[in-house]
Formats: structure tokens, C-alpha cells, sequence
């Protein structure tokens, strides 16, 4: 029999899934789970997803650490680094532990955390490939978990979800219908995601545009530029 | 200035929506919000929806109330009527109450009342166009609440959250990602959305079809065939 293939479109409808018997896939496209693969393929020993600025400070209170963070989409007070990919170069990163904090996708990791979800990955179209062949050569139950926006919906993650159903759904019985809404916008979008952002006005496009981040929003859809997969492990991500 | 327009795709998302300044649009496509306006459209005095089978079958002890209710798309156990728009024509409504409990719509209707929803209308494709029209004419913001099923997201009051968004978006500012969603789904599904909906094998679809229950899904995506307002005034659902 087929495993079960979810997507949960929302931090605040995670409830609503067996996550305790699933791989969960934590899915924050702009900017958290596409800048951590760039940080894992460009060489980091690891990154310590963490809720606060404060714990972030404290925890990368070390050498061979870089603390990083965001808020609203900009590099949170108090720390120098932010959630742009383009940062995490080898140079700057290898073999470092990047402790980082963001607005929605290091909170939803802790949320699976909280839930007791049999695995937790990330996954971003950055990695789109790792993700899949991943999900693929496990045959369990996944959840795909779209981070969104202070538990609002969004449709770069949900994208994101899509993309990963139309490549794998022949492996898994697929009963939610929001797997198949996030598949029906992803076949509309896939031929220019960048152009599909924009022309749907897409509200955290609109916000990265604002700060002048057009190359991270073109980077992020991206496939396959960080083609590592992300593990999570005695409560850091790793390079699976 | 444009009124705003969001699109809650969840009851567990309501919260994030300002709710108590909105005219709410409760929607449950199959099948509460369709067997409302076609009870109401067919003369009925009044709708009285209620959370439990208890309370319907107490409120309905009156001369001229009719019971009705549904669990899991089924007649509820201790109630002769269930939730198929069919049974409400004229000869078995006019002039009556018709007290009504379903898995979904009612609940997410009292749902609404709780967070001091400005005004409450219900919305259905069979009366889509005089939704529409009053939406305009109001001008004031607006949240489309799908009802789904058990807090999780469904792809039929997702379509009709999207059909409105596609008639009347030129009237409001839309700024949230899901009522673009919801549209782009509705574009994919508009030419026949009872193909659309067996095609991507929907879970209510595949629910009702299971109870040989085709004509009832058929029925719900005919458009304006019982094209009536939906107003929730002074306790009871009335046509405006």
C-alpha cells in the first residue's frame, strides 16, 4: 500500500495532520529553508533553527558560530546577518554553525518539533530534487507543512507543496485536497514562477521587492542551486 | 478608498481576519449554504442553523418548523431531514422555519457570531450572482469564510470563494495570497467544475458520490438556480 502524501497550508492547521507518524517538510520558500540549503551545500557543519533574536545571540555565543535572523524580512535588530541566501557564501560559511531565527519557517520547525514529528526536513525549490528523491526512497507518510505568513497562507510555499506533489504523486495515495489545489496553481505558475509572483501581486513578493530583494525572490525559485537535503538531528539541520 | 477582500480558507484560520469589521460570507458549497438559499428561494420563512442535533430537535418543537440536519454527509441520527437541497421545494417549505444543523456550515456560521462579525451572509453558487451584487453594493470589507471540512481546506468552497474573487475584484483591494489562489483554481475549474472536481477525485466528492448523491453535487455548481440573498438577521438566516 502507498504511503499518505498532506499539505498543510498552514502553521495553524498542522493540528489537523498525523504529524507524530510523518516525515514533515517544512516549507518557507522566502527566504528560511531556501537560504539554509545554500548554507548546507556551500559547507556549514550545521544550522540551530532557533524562536528568538535573544537565543539566537546566546546560542551562537561561541567560536566557529555565525548568528543570523530576521524579522518582517529584514535582519532582526540586534544581529548582523539576515535570511538573504546570497550572504552564505563557502567562504563565509564553511564548516561554521549558523544559528538562525526567522519570521515563520524556524517557528513552524519548532512547532513540528512540539507536535513530535517522526522526521523533520526542510525543503525549498532550491533543493526541490534532494526533497523529492528523499521523500521517494523513504515510503513513509509525509506532511508538506507550508510555513505562509504569521499563520496566513501564501503562494510561494504553497507553490512550493505543489511542485513536490506533481513530481512524486505516483508513489503516494493522495487524498487531501489541498495537495491538489497546491499542484492546480503550481501547473499554472511553473513555466515562470518569478512572473507568476508578480503578476498575482504576491504579498511577501511585494515585500521583498520593497527592500529591494528581487535576486533573492529569483534565486529562491531556483531549482536545484543547493541541491543538498536538509535533516534535522540532535536538534540541528544537517546535509543528509 | 477600496474596500478590502480576504479569502479564509479554514474555520482554524478565522482569527487572522478582521472578522468583527467584515460582512462574513459563510460558505459550504456542499451542501448547507446551497440547501439554505434554495429552502429560502422555495418561500421558506427562515433558516435557524444550529450547532448540536439536540438543539435542533428542541427548537424544532413548534408547528412550523421543520427539522433537518446532517453528520458526515449523512441525516443525522434522531432527524428525518438531511442537508439535500432537493428536499426543500416549495409544497414542503413555504412559510416554514427550517431549523438546520450541519457538520460544517452551521458551525463556522456561529463561529463567525462568536468573533462579533459585522454582518453575516452565506454564500453558494446557487446564489452567487445576488451575493455578488450586494458585496458591491455594501462597500465595506469583506471575508470569504470557507467552511471546508473538519478545519481542513477543501477545493469546493475554495471554487466559489475564487468565483467571487474573479466577478467582483475589480470593487475591492485584494491584497491576500489566497484569495489569488482561490481564483486561479476557479479559472482551472470554471469551464465544468463537476469534471474539475471528479477529475482531481475531491474528498467530498468522493464522499457523496458515495452515497449515490450525484445529482445534489450537480446541483451545487449550477449557478444562480435558487439566487436569493442569504442574511443572518436577529438570530435566523432570511432572505434580504
Amino acid at each position: 500500500m502507498l504511503p499518505n502524501l498532506y499539505t498543510c497550508l498552514s502553521p495553524a492547521l498542522l493540528h489537523t495532520y498525523p504529524v507524530s507518524d510523518s516525515i514533515v517538510v517544512i516549507i518557507d520558500v522566502l527566504r528560511a529553508t531556501s537560504t539554509i540549503a545554500t548554507a548546507l551545500f556551500n559547507g556549514a557543519e550545521s544550522v540551530v533553527p532557533v524562536i528568538s533574536v535573544e537565543e539566537c545571540i546566546t546560542a551562537g555565543n561561541n567560536n566557529n558560530c555565525i548568528t543570523a535572523g530576521e524579522r518582517d524580512g529584514k535582519v532582526a535588530e540586534g544581529l548582523t546577518y539576515g535570511n538573504t541566501p546570497f550572504q552564505y557564501t563557502k567562504s563565509f560559511v564553511k564548516d561554521k554553525t549558523l544559528v538562525l531565527t526567522t519570521t515563520n519557517g524556524t517557528k513552524l520547525l519548532h512547532q513540528a518539533l512540539n507536535s513530535n514529528a517522526a522526521e523533520i526536513i526542510t525543503g525549498s525549490f532550491t533543493n526541490l530534487s534532494a526533497v523529492c528523491n528523499y521523500l521517494i526512497a523513504e515510503q513513509r507518510d509525509v506532511v508538506l507543512a507550508c510555513a505562509g505568513w504569521k499563520d496566513k497562507v501564501n503562494i510561494e510555499d504553497t507553490l512550493f507543496a505543489g511542485a513536490v506533489v506533481s513530481r512524486i504523486k505516483e508513489y503516494f495515495k493522495i487524498e487531501c485536497d489541498t495537495s491538489k489545489i497546491a499542484e492546480t496553481l503550481y501547473e499554472n505558475a511553473r513555466g515562470d514562477m518569478f512572473y507568476f509572483m508578480k503578476e498575482k501581486e504576491a504579498s511577501h513578493y511585494n515585500r521583498l521587492m520593497n527592500y529591494n530583494l528581487e535576486e533573492d525572490i529569483r534565486y529562491c525559485f531556483g531549482v536545484d542551486l543547493a541541491n543538498v537535503l536538509v535533516i534535522f538531528k540532535d536538534g540541528k539541520l544537517v546535509a543528509g
